[in-house]
C-alpha cells in the first residue's frame, strides 16, 4: 500500500494498479479451478458417477458463504460468483455419462435422431456405451433388423408428425420401452399406447438442444404403461444429472396451455401491437428502466426464433383457444372498469391476487430484483 | 496434486479438497479487492471525483477478458464474475458524492423529502454539502423563509397529488430551478411552467428508492424552460454516477404508456386469469422450464408490490385506455384467425415482426439466454 499521506492522484493510480493485480490473480485462480473440475469430471466418468451432486454443491457454497461473511463480505456475493463458476464447469464438461443403466447389448433406436434434440440424446446414449441406431423418414430402413430387439425406441420428431410416426412403428419386443419427447403429452401418449403393448412413457425435456450435458435439467415424465419397466431409463436420465418431475398427461397439457400457448400468443400480440403503435424499438429502449428492458427482451427474443415451431406449439391443441378467449374477455372486463374510473375494484382484486400468489409473490420480487441486477450488469457502459 | 495412479475414490476426495482450498483463496481475494475499492471510494470522495467511470470499467474488463482467453477460460466467465464483483463494490459505497455543482450557500428544498425516493435525494444532496430543507404537507412551514432564496425546489410526491402540490408553491427566485421526479411528465411539467417563471425541468428517475448511490442509474430529462440554468443540477446527477437521457414530455408519456400502463395491466390480467383457471401456482411451477419460470416471476412480482402505486400509474392518463383497447382488438383478431386454422398468416406475421425487431431480436435472445442461466443459478438444488 502507498503511504496515506501521498498525493491523492498518485494514491488513486497506485490503488488501481493493486486492483488490476488482484483481478489478474482472480483469472489465474479461475484457470486453476477449471483444471481441477475438469479432472473431477474425468475421474467421475471413469467411476460412472453422476456429474451433478446437489448435496456437494450445497455444502460447498454454504461453507464459502460462512467464510465470506466472517471476512465481512456479503454471502450473496460469493454465492453468485461461485454459481457462475460452477455453471461454467458443468457446461464445459463433455456429454458426461455415468454408467449405462440399461443393456449394452440391445440397441436404442432414436427416431428423429438427426434433429437437434434427437442428436443430444444420441450423444448421451453413445457416451454411456449404448448401441444407438438413428432413423428418420428418409433412413427408415437403417433400423431394419433392430426393431424386434431394441430395448428403447425414443421418438424425437416435430409435434405435427409425432402421431403419424408412432402409428407407423413396426412391432417391438414386449419389454421394449417406447417413449417420446414431444412438448405435448396426451395425444402422443395415446398414440404410443395404441401402437405398442409393452412399457410406454411420455417425456417432456424442459430444455433446448444447445446443451453439452443434462446437469440440473428438468424432464417431465408422464406414465403410460408399466413404469417399473421404464425405471432403467429414468435412472439413466438421473445419472446424466437430470431432475425428474412426474405428472399425468392431462395435468401436463393443461399447464402447458398457460406456459406455452397463452404466453407465447400474448407475447406475439404484444410484438404486433408495438409494430403498429411505435416508431422503433430503439426509442422505447432508450427510455427503459431495467425492468421494462427485461420485459421487452422477453418479447423480442421470440422473434429471433423459428416461426414454424411456435405455429406448431400454438396450433397443436385447438381446444386451448377457448381458454385464450376467456383471457381476452377478462382483459376487456377489467379495462372497461378502469375506463369507468373504478379504482377500488382494481385495488381490491390486486390484493386478492397477492393472496393467491402467496409467498411466491415476495419470492418472485426478491429473485427478480437479483435478476434485474444481473440484467443490468449485462448492459455495457455507454462511454 | 495426488498421484494419477491413486485409487479413483481418494483421488476424487483429494481433488475436492483442492477445489475447496481454491475457493477459500477466492473468498480472501474478494475481501482484499473490496478493501481496495472502498479505499478508492474514499480517495475519490475527497477529490470530488465521480464514483463511476465507464471507460475505466470497460478497460479493466477488456484486459481481464484477454488474460482469461489466453489462459483458456471463456472471456464471458471472467466478465460476468467481474461485473458481479464491481456491482457489489458500487453498492457498498455510501451515498457517494462528488463535489457540489451548485451553491453551498443557498438551500435545496425537497418537497416530499420524507418519502422513499425523496429521502434518497436528500441524502445525496446532503452528502455533497448542500443545505437541504425537507417539507411535506404536514411540515410546510419548515420551508418558511427559504422559498425566495432556494436554488432548487424538487417535487417528489405521489402522482395523484403532484399537480396540486406544484400549484400551491409560493413565489421562487427568478433563477431557482423547479423540478419534479414523477413517472409521467406532461402534466407535471405543464403545472411547473404555470407555477414558476424561471428554469423548469422534468425528471423521471428510472430506479427505485432502494439504492445507496446512483452509479450507472438512468434519469430521463424533459426540458421545461431555460435548460442552461438547470445544467448545474444535471452535472450534479452525472457526478453522482447517473446517466441522463433527454426526451420531450410528449414522447416520454407515449412510451410510458407501453412501458407502464399496457405492460402492468396485461400482467395484472394474466394473474387474474391464472387465479380463475388453475388450482395453484405450485403446480405450474413444478412443470416450468426456466423461461416460463422467469415469465411467471415477472407476473408474480407485481403482486408483492403496492396496489395503490399501480392504480395511480394505470389511472394517471385515461387517454392511454384507447391504446389498450386496440391491443385487445388485435388479440381478438389474431385469435380468430388461429381458430380458423390460419397458420400461414401467423408464420408470415411472425417473420415480419422478426424484421421489425431487427438486430434486437437476436440480441434479446442472446441476453435472455445468459439471463436464464443466471436465473437457473438462483434455483437452489433441491436435495
Amino acid at each position: 500500500m502507498t503511504k496515506p499521506e501521498a498525493d491523492p492522484r498518485s494514491r488513486l493510480t497506485a490503488l488501481r494498479t493493486e486492483i488490476d493485480a488482484a483481478d489478474a490473480e482472480l483469472v489465474a485462480l479461475l484457470a486453476k479451478r477449471r483444471k481441477l473440475t475438469a479432472e473431477v469430471g474425468r475421474v467421475k466418468r471413469n467411476l460412472g458417477e453422476p456429474l451433478y451432486v446437489p448435496s456437494r454443491e450445497l455444502a460447498l457454497i454454504e461453507a464459502r458463504r460462512q467464510e465470506a461473511e466472517a471476512a465481512g463480505l456479503p454471502g450473496d456475493l460469493i454465492e453468485d460468483v461461485l454459481r457462475r463458476i460452477i455453471r461454467e464447469s458443468y457446461r464445459s464438461q463433455q456429454a458426461h455419462s455415468g454408467k449405462c443403466q440399461g443393456s449394452t447389448e440391445r440397441p436404442v433406436i432414436v427416431v428423429g435422431g438427426a434433429g437437434q434434440l434427437g442428436r443430444l440424446f444420441v450423444q448421451l446414449f453413445e457416451a454411456s456405451g449404448y448401441q444407438v441406431v438413428v432413423v428418420d423418414a428418409e433412413t427408415w430402413q437403417a433400423a431394419e433388423g433392430h426393431w424386434h430387439n431394441a430395448q428403447l425406441v425414443l421418438v424425437s420428431v416435430p409435434i405435427h408428425v409425432t402421431e403419424a410416426v408412432i402409428a407407423q412403428l413396426p412391432n417391438l419386443a414386449d419389454d421394449c420401452v417406447l417413449a417420446d419427447v414431444t412438448s405435448i403429452k396426451r395425444q402422443p401418449l395415446a398414440a404410443m399406447m395404441k401402437s405398442h403393448a409393452g412399457p410406454v412413457v411420455g417425456l417432456h425435456p424442459m430444455f433446448g438442444p444447445n446443451l453439452k450435458n443434462l446437469a440440473k435439467q428438468l424432464i417431465i415424465v408422464s406414465e403410460g404403461r408399466d413404469l417399473d419397466a421404464c425405471r432403467w431409463l429414468l435412472s439413466q436420465f438421473e445419472n446424466w444429472g437430470a431432475q425428474l418431475q412426474f405428472v399425468t398427461a392431462e395435468a401436463h397439457d393443461k399447464s402447458m396451455a398457460f406456459v406455452q400457448v397463452l404466453r407465447h400468443l400474448s407475447t406475439f400480440v404484444y410484438g404486433e401491437h408495438l409494430q403498429q403503435e411505435v416508431e422503433s424499438i430503439d426509442a422505447l429502449l432508450s427510455l427503459s428502466s431495467p425492468i421494462y428492458r427485461l420485459e421487452l427482451m422477453m418479447v423480442g427474443r421470440l422473434f429471433a426464433q423459428n416461426a414454424d415451431l411456435y405455429a406448431d406449439i400454438i396450433l397443436s391443441a385447438p381446444d386451448n383457444f377457448a381458454m385464450v378467449r376467456r383471457y381476452i374477455r377478462r382483459f376487456d372486463e377489467i379495462l372497461t372498469q378502469l375506463e369507468q374510473g373504478n379504482r377500488e375494484l382494481f385495488v381490491q382484486r390486486f390484493n386478492q391476487l397477492g393472496a393467491f400468489f402467496g409467498g411466491h409473490a415476495e419470492q418472485f420480487l426478491r429473485e427478480s430484483q437479483q435478476l434485474l441486477q444481473a440484467a443490468d450488469d449485462l448492459r455495457k457502459p455507454t462511454s
